[in-house]
């Protein structure tokens, strides 16, 4: 009898597409909060690596979680019928246009599972979410990488992508973008999306829209069937916590989708939670405001230090970290940044290591960063 | 320009599988007692549809939902380091052994995805979970349904269509079944195991395994590494609100399920509530006593009523109908009791037109259940 714990698994080679699986580099999370604490024995951590919103949610939603505590024991409503009512009306939408998800990965993991196989092309950008490219990968499909135009989507390349690659099947676009931040014109998606076949798909990821409300392309659904807009809850509504996205799209998309997912896929909790989060508009707002003021506190601390940084349209802005020095590196200080207690996002994975990713906090969080960050570049230099 | 509302998708037919997809039937999830509300205007709804714990849940979980508020806005812990540790506790497991799950659904789902392809086959039992031949269609794999053998899974005739199909890549079998209730002896199970190639996962589902602890066969894990049990606190625990699950595996199959897996697949809330659940077995004695005790006294009164029942050894129970008049049947007396506010599940969906399963409730609801029931027999009689 083998012990099935030491040895490898005669299983796994029959999986299909299963070297590219293994070739997937798991997904880096942020590092929580509580395993900095367990790992360097700091407490007073500043979490700065996961774009969640530093004023937490909206104080109608605690009111909503108590409500359903007698509840629990119960499934949730598999349709989320309340929560997509008020989703269709603050959207603009039929209910039939609306799925739920997990969080909006969970419909970026339905919609590649749906309709990309093997023998399908995924398009993306160079410097977007990395998720994307795993999608590709998960699917056995061919990931296309599409090189960035000054740190943002070059649509017009990607548009000749599509025509070259006859099998595309689907194709990413985030607006704004993570983790660059940057911002695509209306005019120009829109000639965009004219542009690809109607059977490709174009997903709009729309995670950050809340704070850069003049970049919503709500109005593409109307003309175009092969548009998707995945928005998320995990953002500005501050229940990353929770796990609640949704995706607007065709009635037919959206019938095939609600088909795949699974019937219970956000947890009743969720459900209420977002809907209340959704009401309290006040709360976007002020989120937007102390982001946008904050932001520009940073960008100006960020000058005097004498680091570039890409302008931004969300809540996090990208750093570049080009000291003089060869011991000084992006990875050096976000270790450093690490070890006093601040988390921030090193950007490898995106193939940006010269580059770190910086949530925007309340004030006296971006402080302590500024704080930190200027110790280590002086005591180094 | 053409309305995406009104027409039929162009994109939808280059979708893999799609005609499989289509031909899904979406899961019917127990109705919600606000739909039932909803729709007929009834109050004071009895809710014995979906195998949910009339006790709720320990009462502990309320504290550790509370400490979560404050957190709403943090991404959860992706590794579920803390869950996982008391998991592996209680099961005398590894932690590498384990895959944490938004629901055992996801699991399930995760699993299908994973190991079975287009040229694959899937092999259940006749009478056994409704998802997994939308597992099958889902992944475009051939299902391949065995017949029932008085109402459990016959796994001799498994194990030879096993043999007789080379491409298996995965059995599932339920252990309690839903929705008849029955138990496979250790025994059976462990020459089943055996007697299939290591090449073939046979996933165990034992989602009501804490109403039936004798039926645990976590012992199969340290003799074969094809074996993979699926959990879930959704029953006992009576958490189905919150969407948790997980799976029990050899290390490498955990490796392959926890790259597949959404990165954030299980909500912070659902984490914290889990793991207080799990600390608190006294809850689940409790109830499993009051499904014992009320498991007795509501076959006393089908005896009465003169209604069959299968012997059930989870929190439910299989009632025919099988009264000598046309007009009486499952689905007539499914809706009678419906409008009456008792919610049951019919069973045509699972090929068993004549019987209704029923969820043991505490002694009230079945008190309610068995009036309401014995006024719709008498009325019609």
């Amino acid at each position: 009898m083998q012990s099935p714990q030491s040895t490898e698994s005669n299983l796994l080679p029959l999986v299909p597409a299963y070297d590219s699986i293994l070739g997937l580099m798991p997904y880096q999370t942020g590092k929580p909060v509580e395993e900095l604490t367990r790992e360097y024995g700091v407490s007073d951590v500043v979490k700065l690596a996961s774009n969640e919103n530093p004023l937490g949610c909206s104080p109608h939603v605690t009111l909503a979680i108590t409500e359903q505590l007698g509840e629990l024991a119960r499934y949730p409503d598999g349709n989320g019928y309340y929560l997509k009512q008020a989703l269709a009306d603050v959207n603009d939408v039929n209910v039939e246009q609306i799925t739920l998800g997990n969080g909006s990965s969970d419909l970026l993991y339905i919609l590649a599972s749906s309709f990309a196989g093997s023998d399908d092309a995924i398009i993306y950008s160079q410097y977007a979410f990395i998720i994307y490219p795993m999608l590709a990968k998960m699917q056995g499909a061919t990931g296309i990488e599409i090189p960035a135009s000054r740190f943002g989507h070059d649509l017009k390349a990607m548009s000749q992508a599509v025509a070259d690659n006859p099998n595309t099947k689907m194709v990413f676009i985030a607006n704004p973008n993570n983790p660059t931040g940057t911002q695509l014109a209306h005019e120009e998606l829109r000639a965009f999306v004219a542009s690809v076949p109607r059977s490709v798909l174009v997903v709009l990821d729309e995670a950050y829209i809340e704070y850069s409300p003049e970049s919503n392309n709500r109005a593409l659904l109307d003309e175009f069937d092969n548009v998707i807009i995945v928005r998320t809850f995990s953002k500005a509504y501050g229940l990353a916590g929770l796990r609640v996205g949704y995706a607007l799209s065709s009635v037919p998309v959206a019938d095939l989708l609600n088909r795949i997912r699974q019937p219970f896929n956000v947890s009743r909790v969720a459900l209420a939670a977002a809907a209340a989060a959704l009401a309290d508009q006040d709360f976007i707002e002020e989120s937007r405001l102390n982001n946008q003021e904050q932001m520009r506190w940073l960008e100006k601390q960020f000058d005097a230090l004498g680091l570039g940084f890409i302008k931004s349209h969300a809540n996090f802005i990208m750093v570049e970290i080009e000291v003089e020095m060869e011991d000084i590196t992006a990875a050096s200080i976000h270790q450093a940044l690490l070890e006093q207690g601040v988390i921030v996002r090193p950007l490898e994975g995106y193939g940006l290591p010269n580059w770190l990713r910086i949530t925007i906090g309340v004030a006296e969080d971006n402080m302590r960063l500024i704080d930190t960050l200027r110790s280590i570049l002086t005591d180094d230099l």
